[in-house]
């Protein structure tokens, strides 16, 4: 990163955490150049730079001021600064989410699952079956501990358009990215060690640091750049942090995309302090915009990076079919893996090597991508329609998921039992943090948002619902 | 239990232990008696007991004597107590075997796994594809987190022959028995712990152990009776075991069958101490007599059992199906579950639900269990043909793994070496013990003993080359 960025990038970070507001004056060239003690030409490029990502405007003659932010409704905000590592607890609420799937007459609106009822999922479906006739028995015998090489293969090719260059050897199949996650953080801490994760953080990854006895360090994620590396720099220099955990690509639930001067940037982080940093890819692949982003392990020349992703998300949760890139971890998670679960089902994986390799997947990906734009939009003109005045929304540009964020005060896990009474369950956001944040967001799904009239419906009386709960204060 | 057959069970370990050698006489009943302050009717019943188990003879006018043991060959000895707790390694051995899987030209006769080309599997296979036909996408969505009803359903039913009597929702479906014994263990125990093992032990549970910083203390294991019970208790009193785990029905490796009397008394021994005990029953089905050996967990009254087992061994291990019944631990094993792989794969379970339902199961292990019983025949009478003098040999009523002890002082891991020469793989025994114990000893699968050539004329060759092998000593 050069040194131009840097001073830019600190100074996005102070106007995300508040610190310059909408129409406050930026500093002056003079006064960054004398504070960075760097030539004025420098301090110029950097404020330029965040003229150009829509941060700050010129008037003339006056300087550089605060821009409003771009996107037509309020994003939410970020979050304070945790101030502790903290034990995560919450296992009743999320398994409460969980057992949702055990009942069918309830609309989940909050779910982390991709449309599995698309026709483009159909040849998948045909390819399970010839395998299992061509295949036949030798099916059911036992999978090469690092998972199928026809698969290994396919994902090796994959890898090239987000930067990640490796060969079948480099790959670990793995039983969904849940394993994947399980085992990565499993094999570069031990229990009472401090983890560094974005804050809101995926529930799945949280509940890995409680049963292992570790500790979360809530790092505030911006809703469209993701982890602050402000905050995690000093968070590095006060803790004894064992590994960072991001999302990089449309994280789970912000939908935030981290730049690649800020992939860069955490890689040097990470290097400086000596860290791990587990990279979950897992929506990576449903960029609305192509080329998708790249990977931070594709910046990483020396296997620092423990890239995880699976086809959960971009497929079909049902299949089970996850895979880590260790790096210069390979062995300990190999073991971690061998010891989970021996080996995953080889006939998913076969299956799901023919999708890629016949060119299903592609036309998959480019299908789904078009659908969750579309639901997105349309999820975020019913949110604005019918839901509380002061709400603020994310706008993730890949992924499925949307994050509300209600007025100050508001109770979404009361909202949650309200919604339950009309068989709609919500997630509130409070499982998203260790430290009881978030309790005014929810987390919205709207993979079928653009086609599903039940959807949209539920959406509106979730607004609705919201409305009278504000009321009732 | 009653007296005179704890009484008796003493005595028996004794005998096996090598306290009383053939020939010996027994302790008289009069002895007996003042030793153990019971009635002579008492002591005189405990000594019938062993008469009646063939382990004891009575000399007219003389008294009890030891008697040789029935199996025409001799089987392996028991091995010595461990003093301490030990920290597991051995893991690049493990990854060694298990890599044998990416080297088809390689012939291994050491694996633990049962045959999956047999004809009474085909069904199977045409439930899978009918199953992908009739329930399409839908098996695309997730499992629910204990697993499919259908399948929970069915494995209920079954457990009444072992005793263990259950319903669906005491059931907990796994990706294979790997993820049931790692959860389990896991949910009892934390870094740093003892658990009481057998010795020798199956290495896949050792190196749960090891990956989670778990100490071994093995417990000597005798190979028709199971665990030393003696050698347990005297553990129990000295160290702080936190978890028992065995396998009473067919044991890896040694193939002992727990008796029912002696599940009791662990039992009794687990609540004395309050530790739970996890029980591996995966190889119960492959019993060659029926009705089936009982599971300890259908002695338990209190949820103290954690009895994990699967399909792996009974009818495919690429499946990755299966089970725990989790008793009192039931929350902490979900939460593992869900932080480890979050479900398992539905289509594999509903397919064997199906082939359960349908009786193909049943049918099929009938099949098997013959197979296996003439495999053991055959592969005895090889090795007694080919092997040195002095050889042991286990005698397993059930599953298909055979345990071979050659001469003390003999290099198993050299003659594996020896054998891959040859592109044909054996187990030494070192992977089955913390201790260094067992590297004089081999492990056989014999599941197409009986059937192909290959096998037999591989068991012949392992002989000769150990022959030559005890002669360049």
């Amino acid at each position: 990163m050069k040194l131009y960025e840097s001073i830019a990038d600190t100074l996005r970070e102070r106007i995300e955490q508040g610190f310059y507001k909408v129409g406050d004056k930026s500093p002056s060239v003079r006064i960054l150049s004398a504070e960075r003690k760097v030539s004025l030409a420098t301090a110029q490029q950097a404020l330029w730079l965040l003229e150009q990502q829509q941060y700050v405007e010129v008037k003339a003659k006056s300087g550089f001021y605060v821009k409003a932010p771009q996107s037509a409704t309020s994003i939410p905000q970020i979050s304070r600064l945790t101030q502790y590592p903290l034990e995560v607890s919450q296992w009743d609420e999320v398994l409460a989410l969980l057992s949702c799937r055990e009942q069918p007459n309830i609309l989940n609106l909050g779910r982390g699952l991709c449309d599995v009822t698309v026709p483009t999922l159909k040849p998948l479906m045909r390819l399970l079956s010839d395998n299992i006739k061509s295949r036949g028995q030798q099916l059911l015998a036992y999978d090469s501990l690092p998972g199928q090489l026809a698969l290994r293969d396919q994902i090796a090719r994959l890898g090239i358009v987000s930067g990640t260059q490796i060969q079948a050897q480099d790959l670990i199949i793995t039983t969904g990215c849940q394993e994947a996650l399980s085992i990565s953080i499993q094999a570069v801490t031990k229990p009472g060690d401090v983890v560094a994760i974005e804050s809101p953080c995926f529930y799945g990854v949280m509940q890995i640091l409680n049963a292992h006895g570790l500790k979360a360090l809530e790092i505030p994620t911006h809703p469209t750049h993701g982890m602050s590396l402000e905050a995690l720099e000093m968070a590095l220099d006060q803790w004894p942090i064992r590994a960072i955990m991001a999302i990089p690509a449309f994280n789970n639930p912000l939908g935030s995309c981290m730049p690649d001067a800020n992939k860069q940037r955490l890689l040097q982080l990470a290097q400086h302090y000596d860290v791990p940093i587990i990279e979950d890819d897992i929506y990576g692949e449903l960029a609305y915009k192509q080329p998708r982003p790249r990977t931070i392990q594709s910046f990483d020349q020396e296997g620092r990076v423990i890239l995880c992703s699976s086809f959960t998300k971009t497929v079909a949760v049902g299949l089970r079919v996850g895979w880590i890139v260790p790096g210069r971890y390979r062995n300990r998670i190999l073991h971690l893996k061998y010891v989970g679960t021996a080996s995953a089902v080889s006939m998913t994986q076969l299956a799901i090597a023919d999708f890629i390799e016949q060119g299903y997947f592609e036309r998959h990906l480019r299908k789904v991508r078009q659908q969750y734009q579309m639901g997105r939009d349309v999820a975020i003109r019913l949110i604005k329609e019918s839901f509380p005045d002061g709400t603020r929304i994310s706008f993730p540009e890949g992924g499925f998921i949307i994050w509300v964020e209600l007025p100050h005060g508001f109770d979404a896990v009361q909202l949650d039992k309200r919604m339950m009474q009309h068989h709609i369950k919500i997630t509130s956001g409070s499982v998203f943090s260790a430290s009881g944040k978030y309790r005014n967001c929810i987390r919205i799904n709207y993979t079928r948002a653009a086609l599903d009239e039940k959807i949209q419906a539920a959406i509106q009386l979730v607004g609705k619902e919201a409305q009278q709960l504000m009321n009732s204060f």
